[in-house]
């Protein structure tokens, strides 16, 4: 039986849950993979902060890096601390130390994967994260190892368990965002500084790690379209349940030839649509590849033990594949160059909520402004009363239109006088 | 680039569309996965009944198995004739010559997989069924390759198209089973001779494989309690809406400690559960592991390109794992030991419709048998209306109780003078 010597950085929730795992199901592992999986050391940033110090042995924990990178036995390193600093400099010096890396830290690799890419490269060592995407749920793997002979034409996935629990609550309960978001604090679901995950930038980083691998493009954190969540209003998700959608913050990917457009925004989903239907802090990811079709995987995105059961995972497939790792090659560089044409000016369907003046010739003005711009109109709905008899709402759903032309007839709708404001406007896809 | 040559055996629907991908992907998987894959021969029972000959060069093809099995430069077979022979001799033959077999034949996995794998262990050659299961979707390779560091409690799945496409019309539509199953036959979703998807033996096949890998246990085919749709009616569904359900085929398995319960039949779920969802001919295998709790994986479980698109991700897989395959171990041998317990007395809900003279005591009479026999009453609902003053229908969900207590206290109360007949016998799911 192959014996390896694993070291974990970081003994936070999921450091502490791989801890668990190796421990635990040591004997299980051992029997039916084969592997004899020991736990060599611990990094730890002091001995007075942490919290979950008790689990362990004190003999495994260090403070020093260089104790663990140094050490011959050490041949798999899993890092768990999470952010860029001192995360980064870990990994780049473990993997030119020939050591390979198991990581759950989306927003190290999401910034920095090609320069750790090469350092892996140049020792043979590996690098895996699928811990990185969807928790416990094997997304990444799926896309690697058995989708190869598809081409991947889209990806949708519901990848940030907060707002997923916020929107649902919002949805299911008519709160607003504020104590929707509060009710997550209160829980554990969302952290005392949300904005990571209500501003959409922890789903940017995951759909940056998940577009690249799926399109086989480097596709960085900062050309990802941004719109996180906290511009929903109770009246979206009412106006939404009367036309039979729901609204969920989705990662989006689609490619067609070498054109690739990354977005991360609130989107009305059909309720038919299997994605509609996942509920809470899960998570779930939805992929069309041109010979496979629609799947869609589901399960915790999040949590202490279904993301260590995702890092235990490349541990021991990092084992299997000692001394032949393999490599994603990426058609572009760090940088999008001509052979990825990054589309900005992508196109979608609209859903449009416009408080009006109530008087005749308003929809004519307004129609006449989506006509200008190329927007052609699906439904129109006046729904929901007028205020105070001389207000009224008008929710427009578009067919599919550029994005570019909605912002431009946006403007210049809200500078129609017999518009009161443009309440809301929230994308669709099928 | 590393060459491999691939031959095929069987050009009907799968062998065509694994045709299709090696050929028309070519040039994509030798730049993403840096192998070059080439067709080598296929193999066809004659030349006059194939009806997809005119896709290849005649040059490709032979009616002589031994021209493929003693070719050099063939590496890998992919067999997809489907059935038991000449397949089993077919693939046994491949593997001791040392080729790699990747197969989509679920029949034949289920019955012979001991000695396949002992016939591959023997010369170190790989043998690939990710195609037996679930069409497109991986489930095999996400419970191989994702969740060895769980301890897998609980599957269920949704492994039949046919099945799940009648049942999802008879509860949508209201039509018969009769009606329902021929208008599957219509569209061609349903085979003339229907008797392997409806009677659950197609369910039963993906089962044994499922269940083998999930529990590290082979069970065959012969220890699944199995029961089709064929019995089921449109009060079954009508009855099933009104309190809240879905009817689907369901292949269970469950594990705890050394005993494994395996099971197919008619299963009542919850409207919430994700498996509910899942409509028309789409599969979806809901997992439960120790450490990832619940994941799904839904999408086409059949068809030409998802099965073409699960055979030729094995391929590949089979390539990057030259020389170094992996061979599942199994904790009994052939047949059941006593390190597993096959558990036949598993426990379950169950939810009973019984026709009873409607007269006082009846009720009384019927729930003191349940009670003899350890049978909790979880609801009991009068519902619809009585025929015709002499008869009334009552409709019992149990708590969890014992298969066999079951079957005993239905047998007793079928003897009752107050009751006409049990209708209806349909087991639950959480």
């Amino acid at each position: 039986m192959q014996k390896f010597d694993v070291s974990i950085l970081g003994f936070g929730t999921v450091g502490a849950g791989v801890y668990k795992i190796l421990t635990g199901n040591h004997d299980d592992i051992a029997h039916r993979e084969d592997l004899d999986l020991r736990i060599r050391k611990i990094l730890v940033r002091d001995f007075e902060h942490e919290p979950n110090l008790g689990l362990a042995d004190m003999s495994y924990f260090t403070t020093d890096f260089s104790e663990i990178v140094s050490d011959p036995d050490t041949r798999i390193i899993v890092e768990c601390i999470g952010g860029v600093e001192p995360a980064r400099t870990y990994i780049l010096k473990a993997l030119d130390a020939g050591k390979t890396v198991v990581t759950s830290n989306k927003e190290v690799i999401s910034k920095h994967w090609p320069e750790f890419e090469a350092a892996a490269k140049n020792t043979g060592a590996g690098l895996y994260m699928e811990a990185t995407v969807g928790g416990g749920i094997p997304i990444l793997k799926t896309i690697i190892d058995s989708m190869q002979a598809n081409n991947i034409e889209r990806i949708m996935g519901i990848i940030n368990g907060t707002t997923n629990y916020i929107l649902t609550n919002m949805a299911e309960s008519g709160v607003s965002f504020s104590e929707a978001l509060s009710q997550a604090q209160k829980l554990g679901y969302a952290e005392a500084n949300p904005t990571a995950d209500i501003e959409g930038f922890d789903a940017t980083y995951k759909l940056s790690i998940l577009s690249s691998m799926s399109f086989h493009a480097h596709m960085p954190v900062d050309v990802i379209y941004r719109e996180g969540i906290t511009r929903l209003s109770s009246e979206d998700f009412d106006f939404a349940k009367k036309l039979g959608y729901e609204i969920k913050l989705l990662a989006i990917g689609k490619k067609n030839g070498n054109n690739i457009e990354v977005r991360v925004h609130p989107t009305m989903l059909p309720k038919t649509h299997p994605l509609a239907a996942v509920r809470g802090v899960f998570n779930a990811i939805f992929v069309t590849g041109h010979a496979v079709g629609d799947i869609m995987l589901y399960g915790q995105g999040a949590g202490q033990m279904p993301t260590a059961s995702a890092v235990v995972s490349d541990v021991i497939y990092a084992c299997h594949s000692d001394g032949h790792h393999k490599y994603m090659t990426f058609r572009n560089e760090e940088k999008m160059t001509d052979e990825v044409n990054l589309v900005e000016n992508f196109r979608c369907r609209y859903c449009i909520r416009v408080n009006v003046v109530d008087e005749p010739g308003t929809m004519a003005a307004i129609s006449e402004v989506f006509a200008k711009h190329n927007v052609s109109l699906k439904d129109v709905l006046q729904l929901g009363a007028p205020d105070n008899g001389v207000s009224s709402r008008i929710t427009f759903m578009t067919h599919e239109a550029n994005e570019f032309d909605i912002r431009s007839a946006l403007s210049d709708i809200g500078k129609l006088t017999c518009v009161h404001a443009i309440e809301s406007m929230i994308r669709a896809e099928a």
